[in-house]
């Protein structure tokens, strides 16, 4: 690619390191910044930096935040009390949006999958024991539902179980607005397992 | 968005700020970068402000470069008296690519657009003409095949073709490997028009 100069292409690789932006994206990502004014351009590379430096573990839940304890967890409108077990901070982030959720969260940073070499050790589990010590009335799993997520929410329900506290699982059915045409086999399966009495 | 923390919002809209980039995919570059070993996210972060400083147009053909002549108008093996002139430095590497191309090229970084207020004066015509009063046997004009690369086409045409110097456009049909019941009309009634004889 020497018809670009050194310095585009090595933006365009940089660029193209990055989740979801192939080698066209990674092109037309380039040449907009190079167009883009200079104070932006500074802004971009700057808000990066500071972002990766000052965004840590919010000590009680794991999620990512700037504070050494999230607002979330620092917060007494929260029931401490219930908490609901995600995968990362953009599945908390989904439930927060709902707005309905009063609980506080316990966020993994991943799911079990013996396929990846992901163990129980490699995901924040151990922090939610500890949690556990405390005061806390009812555990909701709110892993994805896939292998991974399954299997982390079998394994969480075996650990927490016998210290007496209840667990609970999202349930898992027809999305709302589905047109069963469109839905898997298992999903609807799911759901039919699942039914509600009316 | 306050379940995130504002470091996080932040680059969020950052990265949101990027053309074809929307907040879903943003909320995944920004959590991706999060999670990067510290020196990546800085050598991103510096590439990105490198290119901005460094790259300017090149002093002949105003494509992209970090030198002051880019490699292509400096090469002694291109043939300087041929120009092709495209809308942007992906389409110079788009034809590049081809390998088959052995004249030179001039950048307009744009194409005449009275509908978004874009003129001739917008783009770079004026150094074009410059470079036209040297040695020049032909110009091959590959704007893009939409109205606006069209409509410039025609301007450069119009306004080349007096000074007596050779103007030619890149041929419009079916593109190799096309199907035909898949190819718009206009591209069709092209391709009959500029048929050629067997």
């Amino acid at each position: 690619m020497d018809y670009y100069s050194s310095q585009i292409n090595k933006l365009i690789e940089e660029l193209g390191r990055l989740p979801g932006i192939g080698s066209k994206s990674a092109q037309r990502l380039a040449f907009h910044i190079i167009n883009m004014p200079e104070d932006q351009v500074e802004r971009l590379s700057s808000t990066i930096t500071e972002a990766k430096k000052n965004v840590r573990y919010c000590k009680v839940c794991q999620t990512l935040t700037d504070k050494e304890v999230c607002p979330i967890c620092s917060s007494e409108k929260r029931n401490q009390k219930v908490i609901m077990v995600v995968e990362n901070t953009r599945d908390l982030a989904a439930y927060e949006k709902t707005g309905k959720f009063d609980g506080v969260y316990h966020v993994l940073h991943g799911a079990i999958s013996p396929m990846l070499g992901i163990g129980p050790a490699d995901i924040k589990l151990k922090e939610l024991m500890t949690r556990l010590q405390g005061d806390v009335e009812e555990v909701i799993i709110a892993t994805n539902s896939s292998l991974e997520g399954e299997a982390t929410a079998m394994y969480i329900s075996k650990l927490i179980k016998p210290a007496g506290i209840k667990v609970s699982r999202i349930a898992s059915g027809v999305p709302v607005g589905g047109d069963l045409e469109y839905i898997d086999e298992v999903t609807l399966l799911r759901a039919l397992d699942g039914r509600v009495e009316l």
